[in-house]
């Protein structure tokens, strides 16, 4: 499996991509697209979104992993932050390319087995686990590949995890067995949903690939 | 001008078009984009691009204007309604139109004069400014076009602000003639810089039309 992995932002956004095998990790690309702060930020936003769309293009990724943001850092920082996130996880699904999201100390954890490593750990470990020579830099491309690295670590476990909990977990005791049937079938229907919406981008894309490339579509006009 | 106002969201996203000319306000169109809260957050982005890059092409804005977020509430409300009007503004910047943020006060402000007025206020505002014969529905529509208002009328004011702060600002009195000087250059390169952006823009965006629609281009790799 080949994770792209983001560290999100408009200063800069760091950009790299893991192949995980049978004999272990592949580094196979590693970019940082940076941005000026006196920018506009929509402008910053179109830069990143080229950067991340041309990755995306040009290895081809079996899974996006994204860092999601819980801190109550500077709300400003955090903002243009997030919109980098949002034009990254759309240019994914676009692709019909499923997106991951996790927080800095899962991916922390994942690389270092501490979810509070400092960032010169998690630049070490990426370094040995990926056997380079030297290390990546800035921090930022270190933090994109210890998020694919951390995707591709994590989730067979977490689908083991989610299987176990949609059994036992306790909120489901205090259904009736037809709330939990209804619950389950609710939920395979809204993954045909989501899968069917895949196929349609998938196809949409192929269709405009056919017909030497993206004549825009009629507007899909959903109010 | 006509202006696209947004109301940036995942569960509802506000989408209002309004023309102002020296006759006043026109209201073009109004809609609101759902998408179900169980979704998958990357599919979620691609309904709300897909609702407003439809609105973009087929109303033609001069503006676009997305309400801008400060506020300190639930931060997984935040960052999802960040992530919404990251795919917004990049959606705007693409067709080469320049995109405004208003934080909710302002707008509040704009249309009903006061700062901290209530959805209700501001709904009655936006249905008497625009002379309709009913009010906007759901509040998320009604901020959408107090959004393309309030950009309308703030947006010469602003302009005439800024001209006036750039020569009296304090800050600006403890530089000397020279730094002024230098800073405003500064300043001048990126709005040139901004505008080629937008040129280069704009003319791939022809270029991709003339060839019957958008075949990628190279990737334009830049690390």
């Amino acid at each position: 499996m080949r994770v792209l992995g983001v560290d999100p932002g408009l200063t800069r956004c760091g950009v790299g991509v893991v192949d995980g095998t049978a004999a272990g990790l592949q580094l196979v690309d590693v970019s940082v697209v940076r941005t000026p702060s006196e920018q506009d930020l929509a402008l910053r936003l179109v830069t990143v979104a080229d950067h991340v769309e041309a990755a995306l293009d040009r290895f081809r990724p079996d899974r996006v992993a994204i860092e999601r943001m819980f801190t109550q850092q500077n709300l400003g920082t955090v903002m243009g932050t997030a919109h980098a996130a949002g034009v990254v996880a759309l240019a994914a699904a676009r692709r019909g390319i499923p997106v991951a999201w996790h927080t800095p100390s899962e991916v922390k954890a994942a690389v270092s087995g501490n979810g509070s490593a400092d960032k010169a750990q998690v630049t070490a470990m990426v370094t040995r686990l990926l056997r380079l020579a030297v290390a990546p830099r800035p921090a930022d491309a270190a933090d994109a590949l210890a998020l694919a690295i951390c995707h591709l670590w994590r989730s067979p476990l977490q689908a083991r995890i989610r299987a176990h909990t949609a059994v036992t977990s306790p909120g489901s005791h205090a259904l009736t067995e037809l709330q939990q049937a209804a619950r389950l079938r609710a939920r395979r229907t809204q993954a045909r949903l989501d899968e069917a919406r895949r196929d349609q981008i998938r196809q949409t894309a192929a269709r405009r690939a056919a017909l030497g490339g993206g004549a825009p579509e009629q507007p899909r006009w959903s109010s």
